[in-house]
Order: structure tokens, then sequence, then C-alpha cells
């Protein structure tokens, strides 16, 4: 551990690259749920954004460049389009402090974290948004219990690592730190997918519902609700898809492939598979979204680690695969500064000794508080 | 017009055979709703329920068979499963009056109308349900804003086609009447598909999110909201999937043709044609959600008719393949019983001149009132 270890972004500055609905939200949930943030300054090339910022609070100073807003900034969110963050992590690099944090917020990982190599830059994703796009939407909890993914790699610092989870957890959001490419799989199935398939969905009924001159305008609850993300603003998703097409191309390929299983079944009438495959559905959803750990007991488990990059990074990764969801960390860094503690918070009896488990794995003495 | 126009099913008796959430709704709702519903016979298999049904007031009596619930009734609405449906319609045909009107709520119509050659049978399908199955979840605004698909042949008679409309008007439905075999096809693409793809997606996620011993418990909304109706009761969905098999089969087929294309896109790194097909569906989905016909002025058209049945059924069916909606039928038999009038509102004034016009090439005179 280099650094004070408790370099939480009290009294810190932080810059925004790209001031639309998660950048703005960003900046009203720090100014009025972290104490002691000070300056907040934004940057974005679209015109009139900023002084909308200005006005709403979302910002405390309209920057003239990235570099403007990055110079003197203790942590530095980029939230501009998927296609040109690369672009603006090395701008605002090029000017950062040494102990400056930088991520993103962009929908896919691997391009980005590859792109900038940089030890100062941490990959990031808040699962957050909603239908309306634009700083004049910019919510304070709209982090609110959402994950917000983390993706560092060997050469992250605990540090750095540490104090963005904790500006995480600050804005509402559970941080999880991932693996890039887990990330980007996970996402190609669990919203890239969804969003394929709706767009699928809604321009299969339009062409059955149009009939005649007019047409039958009505829809249930479920199309709905599978619908809801159909046709989402084009050029952002344009570069999701295409910056992620590797995962989600087999992802597609595997969905026909299951609904070519499935239309079998029913073409032959084979109503006992029509059953299994639905069964296993209905299990697959509930082992996805009835997993509440809400309420459980958390423990604090210590862990002694030499003072090197990766190594908060290689633990949260670890606990990431497995499952486990890390409520809080803190590092104390020993007198001799050259090693130190990492203090864990998971939940639940079950994962903490799992953990302790996996901990021990890597190598690193642990034990509950 | 054979019969009295005014026949709303004041101080009508119901019977309901299937007494689980629809059928229950059916009960509550159109107790509270409607004045002078009498008594409202409900018939179910399952042990329990009869007496649930009459402590939640969704009952006045339990009856004993479906012949007892339906000897007396005006109304007869078949909330049963599917595959039972064509067995209790045959049952309750088989002791209903020669005015009694017999409905169903299934979600496929085909198979029921063909194998019911009854004029006292018409086809029904509200567009209403809950995540909640039985009749302890009965709510009387379950159809409150729904649509309610009501399917004529030419045997249909213009009094009993009036009176189940009104009825499904009085609990609060919007009814729409359609071809039963065009119904299926819609229903395919807009609540059967959505049901398949949902447990595809549910299914391909869980596959990729299970890691080693854990998991990571994240999903985004649009994975929430795009497999909320993953693993559906089971053998309610198989049989509407096999009694929907020829409709659902080329739907399924389709939508795979457009996932293809789409990945083909995404694979050689096609943005314009991403961009293209995402467009597309934005447009689709406007076309299809966006269409609010509420606060438009509602015209009166006046139909002189032949008293003969299939006539109303004849013109509603025309109305509904136009996409215009009736917003309320009356009919009004002239003194010889031999013609009549029908009296529709229909929303907006460009539906009013088309639906002069359709109904003039239909061959009967009609004229704004």
């Amino acid at each position: 551990m280099s650094d004070e270890s408790t370099a939480t972004p009290e009294s810190s500055k932080i810059a925004i690259i790209g001031v639309g609905l998660i950048g703005g939200s960003v900046g009203l949930a720090a100014r009025r749920r972290i104490d002691g943030v000070g300056e907040v300054a934004g940057w974005d090339p679209a015109p009139g954004v900023l002084d909308e910022a200005l006005k709403l609070g979302v910002i405390t100073r309209a920057a003239q460049s990235p570099e403007d807003a990055a110079a003197n900034a203790d942590l530095i969110v980029l939230a501009s389009p998927v296609a040109t963050l690369a672009e603006n992590a090395e701008r605002v690099l090029a000017v950062a402090g040494p102990d400056a944090v930088v991520t993103d917020v962009g929908s896919t990982k691997r391009e980005i974290v590859a792109a900038v190599g940089d030890p100062r830059f941490i990959g990031g994703h808040p699962i957050a948004g909603a239908e309306t796009a634009g700083v004049e939407h910019a919510r304070e909890d709209l982090f609110e219990d959402s994950t917000w993914f983390v993706t560092p790699t060997p050469n992250t610092t605990g540090t750095g690592l540490e104090r963005l989870m904790r500006f995480a957890r600050n804005l509402g959001a559970q941080p999880h730190a991932v693996d890039a490419a887990d990330h980007d799989r996970l996402l190609a199935d669990i919203s890239h997918l969804p969003h394929v398939l709706a767009n699928a969905l809604v321009t299969q009924a339009a062409g059955s519902i149009n009939t005649e001159d007019g047409s039958i305008a009505v829809v249930g609850p479920s199309f709905r609700d599978a619908t809801r993300v159909a046709g989402a603003n084009s050029s952002i998703w344009r570069d999701i898809y295409l910056s992620n097409h590797d995962a989600l191309v087999p992802a597609i390929d595997a969905v026909i492939g299951r609904l070519s299983e499935f239309r079998d079944a029913v073409k032959s009438g084979d109503g006992d598979e029509i059953v299994r495959l639905n069964e296993q559905a209905r299990a697959d959803r509930e082992t996805l979204l009835e997993r509440d750990l809400v309420g459980e007991e958390v423990f604090e488990l210590r862990v002694s680690v030499p003072n090197q990059p990766g190594v908060l990074a290689n633990i949260t990764l670890a606990l990431g695969k497995a499952g486990i969801n890390i409520v809080d960390i803190a590092l104390s860094p020993a007198a001799d500064m050259r090693s130190g503690s990492i203090s864990l918070w998971v939940p639940g009896e079950e994962a903490a000794t799992r953990t302790e488990n996996l901990i021990s794995e890597l190598g690193f003495p642990v034990a509950r508080a």
C-alpha cells in the first residue's frame, strides 16, 4: 500500500468528461452524497450542456477541455460515448497527477482496458440507466442499489481500486470487481442480448400486426416488458455492439440454437420437452434473480498483504469470480509502508468461509476480525 | 336482430367454469362493477377453490358441476385450462338456454372456435394476467384498460356479440373483434414469442453467469424486464404453445432469421446496417406502443342492417382488421323485428370516415348520428 489508506474522496476534486445522464448523475450524486467533495469540473463537447449542468448543480465548473477538467482532479470519470473513451483517457492521463484515479462508465471493458495501459486507469461500468438520456434527466439516486463493475488489472494499485470502489459505494451502488473479459461476456448475455432480442421481437410483431390500411393497436404486458429497450439510441448501441462483437456473436448464435431446440419441440408436439425447457428457464430465472443477500450478517476478514500493485485487484477478482459480494474494503498500511492489511466485509457465514479459503489459496494470511 | 337489444347483463346470472385468477377476477369485477348482476355460480375441480371463492365474494354459489353452474345462466365464462375448454363448452352448451352466451378466456382461439360450432359460443381472450395465479389473487381491476379480444364467426348473432362486448366493457376492458386465425397469429408474436425468447435468454445467461462454485448475482434492468415471463406456469404454457403451434413455429423461424441478420451485421462490423436495424425497431416500437387514442372525439355512426346472424360480426371484424377501435355498440331492432340499426361509436374523425367507407363497401346504409 503506497498511499494513505483513508484517501476517501473527502475534500476531493472530481472531473467528469461527458456530462449526459450518467456523467451528470455521477456529479449530482457525488455533490449531494459525499461529504467534502469540492470542485466537480465537467467537460462536454455538445453546445449548452455545461450551462445546463451548472444550472442544475450537477457540476461546479464548466471546463474548457478534458485537460482543463482533469488537471487538478483526484478522480476523473469518463462518461463520453464508448468510441471516444480511449482518446479522452489519453488526454486526461497526460495531465492528471500521479495519485489520480481515472475511470470510465462504458458498457464494454476489454477494448478500453487493453487500449489504456496506465495503472492510474481502472475500467468501470455502473449498471444503471433510464429510457431518457441527457443531463436534464440526471438523478442523484440513479445508482442506488445497482451494481457498479470495476475491472482492475495486475497493474492496478490497491489504493486506486479502494478509492474507486468506495466512490461507487458512496454514490449508492454495489461495486463488483470482475475481469474485463468476463465482464464483456456477462454483459453480452444480460444486457446486449436483451436489446438484440427486443429489436427482433418488435420488428417481427410490427410485420404481423399491420394489416391492410390500419393496425391492431393492442399489445400485452409481456410484449411491453420484452420490448422496452427496443430501438435504444442507435449510435450508442452501434458502438456497444461493435466493441463487444466477439462476445456478442457467439451469444446470439447460442440463443438461436436454444430457439431452434424449442421450435423443434413445438413443431413435433413434444409436450414433455416443452415442459422441460420451461422448467429449466424457471429454475434459471430463480437462480439469477432471487438471490437476496439483504439482511445477512456481515463478516470482516483481515488479510496481510505485501505492498505491491495488483494484490487487491487479484483478491477482489478472485472473490468476484466466486460470486462473493464485497460489502466494504479498507486498507491499513503498516508503519514500514512496505506491507499492510486489507479488511474485507462479506455477507454471510458461508461466503466468509469461502473467502478465507480463496485468499489462503492465493497465499495471503487471513483471519476473521 | 332477434332479441331485445338492451339485453345488458343487468339482473343477469353468470356462470364461471374454472375459478382461478382470470375466472375469479371476472366474477369479482362483474359483482362489483355491473349493477343488477344476480347469481354468480362458479365451478372448479380443484379442492378448496370454491370455498375460497365464496369467502372472497368472487362467486355467490358453489356449483356441483359445469352443468349445475350453467343451467340457468345468461352468460357462461369458460376460464379453465386451454386443454379442457372444448369439453367444458360441450357440457355447458348441452344445458344452457337458447339465448345464453357462452365464451371462454383461452389464449388461443382457432382450436376452440373450430371445435365448438354452436352459435351461442363466441370465443374470447382478455389480455390480462399477473405473475400470480389462483383465485386468491383475483382482482376487480384486472381488466381495466386492457384489450379483450372476441372472435365472432359468420354464425354469431348480433345480440350475442353485443352482450359479450358490453360485458367486457363493463368489466373495464376494451373489447376488440378479430378473426380467430388473425388472433392466433397476432398472439404468437405479441405474447407467445416473448415467452419463448425470455426462456431462451434466461437459460443462456444462467450458463454464462454461473462460474466456478459461485455466481455473479447481478442483472440489469433490461434483463429483468426481458425475462419477467420466463418459466411461466409449465402446463398452461405447454398447452398454449401446442395449441398455437402452426402460428408459433413460423414466428420463431422469422425471429431466428432476424437475429441471424443482426448477427451478420455485428460480425462483419457493418455499423450502418446495425443502425438501420435499430432505427427500424425504434420506429416499429413507436408504431405499436405509442398509439394513444385517449382524448379523441368519439363519433356515432348508425348502420341499417337486416336481422340475420353474422352481420354485426362481419362489421366488427372488418373494423378490427382496419385497426379501428369500437368504443361502444348498441343494437336497435325495428318494429317489424326483421331489420334494425346498429350504432357504433369510434374515436376520431379519420377513423369515423374510414368506418363509413368500410361499412358502405359491405353493402349497408350508414350515416353519422
